[in-house]
């Protein structure tokens, strides 16, 4: 943990891993922790105004707590408020929300705070990106999905009308801050969303993980679960903090993810579509003779366990046509992540011709 | 210059800058080039397809020909053309160009083309920055300012309703590909603002530049001129590529420049403003004693030898209201770039209490 921060929590109350990308940042998870942010962004930064980003929905939640903590630093706040849901993570709030600093006077050493969940951190990380060339921001994720994914890692985006995070950046946080609490009170489904992520990151590279997941309930053990999640990804971004490589190995189960959210008119979740990705990609794997044993019996049952579906009505036709024309395609083949045991995933380069075959093996 | 290129181009016929920044790239420049773009291209980059960006009037011009050139090296060609001016550099067309490209399949191991002056390199610039997180691209300046100033050193932009240039990024070019001819069919006003950076640049650290431009006409010296402005950059840029300290120098003549042009609402060009700029400062800093020498009486006719002007009607009160709202001023001080004499310039921080008598020793 970055020295500035160690005096603010007793040894052991907090969790914390360092993230060694073009910025080195540290990721810290625990209860009651946005009370904490105003006294961070002092110890970490010389800004004098904090532009506090969020949707309606989380801003009644949460909004208050944090401006109080920046207020009692000192920190002039001004809240950015846009309407909850997808649609607001366009080139629209954007450059609403660039216009909004600009006409406030913000300034390249100020700071931005991402206070939500995946689409209020990348519209977030992304102005913080482009805004003056570049200033800094915090995450601070409000989902599971945002704590255990898209807070980490500097990926940043909006929608076009072409395609989701079609346009976007890759833009470090100056730090994450998860409180545990404010994903206590998560609706069941948007809880469950991020359980599929935390079970492909149990199968992309730690059994102990998964096993912890499927005889425990996650919820009892929020911190450690988004540790070991966190850990996972912190060590493929600094191997590959640009997406060239071994990073791809996070998309395991997202090929066919993506092609199911694009299907259903992005009517079926991004957490049940990965759920569905990664039943239907270890099936396949196994039939293709890319595997040895077949994990399907212990993911499927966890991903259930968890409120996941497994299956989609979807033909492969369908399915297969939109990877095919989906941004990680490069010319003749497509990478896959494939799962060759529980903690244990390897890329595999397909010819595209293959992927109908292999994909027609999923449960349907 | 790449080995790659080298092959391209008789020794001696072209001049070849290499910047080494975040990516290593060349600038070349000579007479004739834009029909070797379709050859630089496929020696460079395994781009399948070019999306070459230009304005309508420097499309009817060159369009064909770097088309022409790219067809014959099998190169799939979609052009995108927005209308001339300034209020192209926008978020609209921004966005408008990434749809466009979304829509056509372009992938991010395409490439941009940038065929114009400051506004198409900045916003195709930023384009590249952004769709699928980054892909590559190459200038293709065809205005003397583009020539020695936008298109080198990886800054890129659009405009805000609150001000210019401030939503962009840092992304450096695969190459800037310099057609001398395109310079010379320049209308004389156009060519008079590349030539305000031009002399920024000889008082800058080039007194040889500076007597050359003072003594011969520079339209009969291009290759020789734009080299060493390109030079000087190369260096600034590499001492400090995200503009945090010595690149700041490139400033000098801009803090009033960009005073000027906001107080005219953007009716002086960039050029006048820049001349206006230089010459007030080289006098002011000579009043307040910060230089022994005056240069102002060489820097002064060579501005008008140009076609430039050397003054303004704005009030200093007025001008330096506007100054302390620029986004280069940090907290109670702004940083000025100051020359000593011709070819030595330092960077000085002022007390911004003191700017107005500073500017108020400017010529009227």
């Amino acid at each position: 943990m970055n020295a500035a921060l160690e005096a603010l929590w007793r040894p052991g109350s907090v969790s914390a891993i360092t993230v060694t990308a073009s910025r080195t940042y540290d990721v810290i998870i625990g209860q009651d922790l946005l009370k904490d942010t105003g006294a961070c962004v002092r110890r970490l930064s010389r800004a004098q105004t904090a532009v506090l980003v969020s949707d309606d929905q989380v801003h009644a939640l949460y909004g208050q707590a944090v401006a109080d903590s920046l207020a009692k630093e000192g920190i002039r706040v001004l809240s950015y408020v846009f309407p909850h849901g997808e649609e607001a993570k366009s080139a629209q709030t954007l450059f609403s929300l660039l216009e909004f600093m600009a006409e406030h006077g913000v300034t390249r050493t100020d700071l931005i705070l991402a206070l939500g969940g995946g689409v209020t951190g990348d519209l977030a990380g992304f102005a913080a990106s482009i805004y003056l060339r570049g200033m800094s921001f915090i995450q601070l994720p409000t989902t599971l999905l945002a704590a255990v994914d898209s807070s980490v890692g500097g990926k940043t985006a909006v929608n076009l009308t072409a395609g989701k995070n079609l346009a976007g950046s890759f833009h470090q946080p100056l730090l994450v801050l998860c409180d545990t609490n404010t994903l206590a009170s998560l609706p069941e489904q948007e809880f469950a969303c991020g359980m599929a992520e935390v079970i492909k990151y149990g199968v992309l590279s730690d059994p102990e993980l998964f096993r912890l997941v499927e005889t425990q309930d996650a919820k009892n053990h929020l911190t450690q679960v988004i540790g070991r999640c966190v850990a996972i990804k912190r060590d493929l971004v600094q191997k590959d903090e640009f997406d060239t490589g071994s990073r791809q190995l996070l998309n395991l189960g997202h090929t066919l993810a993506h092609a199911v959210e694009k299907c259903s008119h992005f009517s079926v979740s991004h957490g049940a579509a990965v759920a569905i990705g990664l039943a239907a990609v270890a099936r396949c794997a196994y039939a293709a003779g890319l595997t040895r044993e077949s994990i399907s019996e212990r993911l499927e049952n966890v991903l259930v366990r968890y409120g996941l579906p497994i299956s989609c009505d979807f033909s492969n036709e369908q399915l297969c046509q939109v990877i095919l024309t989906d941004k990680k395609r490069s010319g003749q083949s497509i990478h896959l992540a494939i799962p060759r045991q529980i903690g244990d995933t390897f890329l595999y380069t397909m010819d595209v011709d293959r992927l109908e075959e292999f994909y027609s093996h999923r449960c349907r």
